[in-house]
């Protein structure tokens, strides 16, 4: 593995080794092939479903797997292809994520077991179109509860996987105490549409929806019954949070190992590129953007499984490793030169899904507020 | 002009800006609101050209014009669409500038005039599949003369306008005496093939074209009669990477004032983000970056025309201004937030075409290394 | 001059140059061969001003020069000297610019002409201990009216040239009306304590004091009379902000010229530095930073003379220049390797004079604030 | 321990948390409180030897001590004092490293029980005037064997410790078979002369010297039985360069330390300026950086103790890690203002300071193209 040059993934276990090394197989021969069609087209592979279903992987970290498990499973993904990652991170992170958290035992069994067979696929709406950094002070979406059903009414935007999702956890602001609740909505119900996001420029394949919801009635065993504010949606970001960074770790890796096998293969001046000053330049520096990234992914993850995580640790790492990874796939387009424009290359790919992964949950200027709050005492939110 | 933030434009005559507002309003209302729907079909929008053609501005440099004026006029293009301002560029400043420093002046005659009024597009062919950086030492192209004729066979890659260009300078390597020349290919000669680049990320409104040419005869007349070898044809690019470097400025004031408008219209936490000191700490930087690189193309547009204008000169204002324009085009699209790569709100289109202007016509490192050959006396390219 | 790549001198009038080369003649004979002795002893050369008074420059600006002269006069010193830059910026433009702007004309004659010889070296008292950016907001110092006397108390901190300066200009609020003042303190006067700042790790050769007023007694006739608030003492920071931005020109002009010149004399593997290409690279960054800050400044310079320069203009020069700058001494020392960080090779001594540079006369932060809000409408200072 | 944000230090074992609490408190109390009275004196404190010993940590790499602890130890050092941990990494690191790694077990008997206890204090003489990254290609410094005794010519520069040393490790070149070995010159050596090196900028403490040495006669005992050749003595540089990144952690670490402290206590416009976002942007920058550099380092400590460490892993730790430290200590300087330029506010002192330890053991070029050869097969020095 070119881009763990200080060897990271030898923390695993022999076992957790083995699962990376099937789920890498699978990307190779699954996805890799078909990553740039279906980019192209912005339609999203439903025939890699099953493959990705064998792996047996979705929701792994709620049947007792390590952060550090979890953490190198995400960036096997974004090495190949951060739209598959992000579809996959939708489904298992957020939606799965969302159902243990916050959903009681019933609820738990119910669910739970056909998202790890990946027999029904998850959604997770809770970003509107006018509440992006201020997702909780901003939320508009209501729930007003109607006997033993309750009704929901508002706008979601960006809802990822929303066009075919089964299942989609609809976060509402009770309008009886103000607070923050969350509810499965089933493909289907009436009153709730998504509609396909047009015109995307980063992780394409990814099916991002403008969700609306009109008188949408859902029965109250659909509501997760330990969500009971806007602090419980919280805990299940830290979590994913943490997860970008790793995906933000996965794609700067991908687009290393591209430029590197590039510049040893471009001849100019009659030699490889690889041999220029400049270009090792470019790419020692970003290995060392991988590498330190991945030091630091790599003790959240401890953290995690310490149980000592806080909201903080996960957003220094989100924004330093995305803000490293920007840098790093810039790096590696320029070495590609012309050619890093065109997608049969892949790191043209890279670069514009970079983007996404720099923004969502959680811009950089939130979580160096979120980070900058815990460090000094004090908050420069507004 | 928001961007112009020293009233630069102020160096221009009354007459000057007079061209510069009528090819303002022209983008404005011709090809701003098509650029979008261009760029996601990958299609260019033939309609404008006649447009085009009523501002009398191709080629008016060989027409005794300022390089400060059609410094101003390529930078407006780029504000509004930077693959319109390639396909221009292309048109007035490689093809016409071709014919201008190596055609005869029966040649000039002959093709100029139509040209100015863009009744004939030209293109301009020297780029090949293998030789990028190492555009004179790797270019491989051979022309062998027959009697009047003369034979050309070969390769090249990248070549905008190719697919409908009327006239398409080639540039080859004779045969006998191993010199670069230059030729004039009309449209539809036998062995000349031009195929669209398909997959491209960036100026997808461009075609780019690779060409084969097969046994492809060209008469005499064709042959660019004062194009003695690789040195006329650096003169032509000196002019146009001089030409790029504006570009630059233009992409990133383009990118800037839509950010600065976003900023200011995006709600959150209660307020526009734009009085958020977060926010105006890119906003300013990017307008530290636009307002210095616009200072460095004056003054190399006064050098240009004072006549003592050198390779090094532009190849500094390429390597700068284009890096500055990659970090401001980032800040803009973090402004933006997830708005940013949706292509309706524009400023992914300028993140995506930067890849390109940052890369073509010399790219970073090649700049770097005439400067650095220049200043210091001492060659790093090999 | 090999860092005026882009030969901006070559704006001035041939008498302007005349001007500049007989500064630059002093300053390579009488400044340079003791600039790092004074710097490593912390020492002022009393012995350099009357050299200095002979080039007749001091408060050039306030009898007809060009803002475009007075740049490149700045520009000129801080390549060899920053510290001596600095006491002449202290002396010519904020003392001499505080009595030419808000001065009686009485005053004016009063004054003028023997700091325009240098007879009486000026100083400029504003900042206090507690209020860094806040200038404005936390100036404490007062001013209290008794009959044809003002009393003043106060502290004042960082105040270049106050040790041994004959007049200083100082800034305090009339207990009456709470407006801002001037008044001329001259040397001597009972209550005024200079206390030299030690300890000092940058333009040590700068006598910079803490001041303690106590009942310190002016005649009204040392009040400058035009001064009728902040707006006032602001018009003075305007100008010369945009000259720190040319201090800071003139810095990384200094270092690039010496980097430059020790690459290509540095042998290294057989070969001088100079021919590596990551020494090519810094070299490259450096002058790209120089040139296109030089462009930013000369148009600062034009708009001043134009007069229609405001505040957000110089904020801009000031906050973009001296980063830029910061950032090209970085790249010089780095080129020195070990040699430099000792004196005697110069560069160090530029890179730890760019720190002080960097933070006077307005901070990057505050600069961007004020920049901000013009472009925004939006004040975000607290 | 504030800069430690993911708790790296809870992976030591208790004991060696209590080695790194004992040695932190020496630091605090007795090296602290002296580090800007020796630096601003360029004096070495003798007096602190006697408490260094007591803590019994020279060497401890030799004695079963993990790297991670000793990576610790130094990080500790760095974050209060960057020359002292210069004068201990000399001394254990490269002069106790050379005889432990390249002596014979009766010269390791003779020599490091003493120099444990600090009794005779060592240094390491490898930088010559005209060879600084090509340390192996352009060492000149010559030994000749005589009988029982060599005789060493040449000259050395930079050597830290070497105007005090009781040992000096001299490397030179065998005119015999023309390797490179080691001398352990003892202090009072006829022909041995150190000139301590005068206007440092950076390390002021540490006492480097230039020295030459003049048919300088040492036994055959003193030369160091296991070094063969110059791959022996890069063994050594490997460990240390290591070494070298761990210091820089601590120098960042020691900064954030100081800023977060001062942005606390300062007040401009009515409150800390840690409540402002522009300054949470600096602080949570520099915090990303010392929590990823440190998460290499542990990683590379780990690869060390393994076993599988090569030259590379150091190099590029030792490239990354003191590029985010230069950022990360500007930054702090920054957050001070015009105090960061006193010493006595102590972040200036770590902004010179970090300047030497970016140079030495290894510039940032030459440890890139160690990593770029490393990753791409392909030689790029020459």
């Amino acid at each position: 593995m070119s881009g763990d040059f200080y060897d990271f993934q030898n923390l695993l276990t022999d076992e957790e080794k083995a699962i990376v090394e099937r789920t890498r197989e699978f990307l190779r021969a699954e996805v890799a092939p078909i990553a740039n069609e279906s980019w192209a087209n912005a339609e999203f592979p439903h025939q890699i479903v099953k493959g990705f279903a064998e792996l047996d992987i979705a929701g792994l970290a709620y049947r007792g797997a390590r952060s550090l498990l979890t953490g190198f499973l995400a960036m096997e993904m974004n090495r190949v292809d951060p739209s598959i990652a992000t579809f996959f991170g939708v489904h298992s992170g957020l939606a799965m994520g969302s159902v243990n958290r916050c959903g009681s035992d019933e609820q738990k069994e119910r669910w739970l077991p056909a998202m790890a067979r990946m027999e029904k696929i998850g959604a997770f709406a809770l970003t509107e179109p006018n509440g992006g950094s201020d997702v909780a002070g901003g939320l508009q979406t209501t729930a007003r509860r109607d006997g033993d059903t309750w009704v929901l009414n508002g706008a979601k935007r960006w809802i990822g996987n929303a066009t075919f999702a089964d299942l989609v956890v609809v976060w509402a602001r009770d309008e009886a105490d103000n607070k923050v609740k969350g509810f499965v909505v089933e493909k289907g119900t009436p009153g709730f549409v998504a509609t396909k996001i047009e015109h995307k420029m980063a992780l394409r394949t990814v099916q991002n929806a403008d969700i609306t919801l009109t008188d949408c009635r859902v029965p109250e065993a659909n509501r997760l019954q330990k969500a009971h504010g806007f602090r419980d949606t919280a805990d299940i970001l830290r979590q994913t949070r943490g997860g970008v960074a790793w995906q933000s770790v996965g794609v700067m890796m991908g687009a290393y190992d591209l430029a590197l096998a590039y510049a040893k293969e471009r001849v100019q001046f009659g030699k490889p590129i690889a041999g220029f000053q400049l270009v090792q330049d470019l790419l020692v520096k970003m290995l060392g953007n991988v590498t330190a990234s991945l030091g630091m992914v790599v003790r959240l993850a401890q953290l995690q499984d310490e149980g000592v995580y806080r909201d903080e640790h996960s957003s220094l790492a989100k924004a330093f490793c995305t803000s490293r990874m920007r840098e790093a796939v810039g790096w590696a387009r320029e070495i590609l030169g012309g050619n890093g424009i065109v997608l049969d290359y892949n790191v043209g790919r890279f670069v514009a899904d970079a983007e996404a992964v720099y923004s969502y949950e959680g811009t950089r200027e939130i979580n160096s507020l979120v980070t900058g709050r815990a460090i000094t005492g004090l908050s420069a939110f507004v």
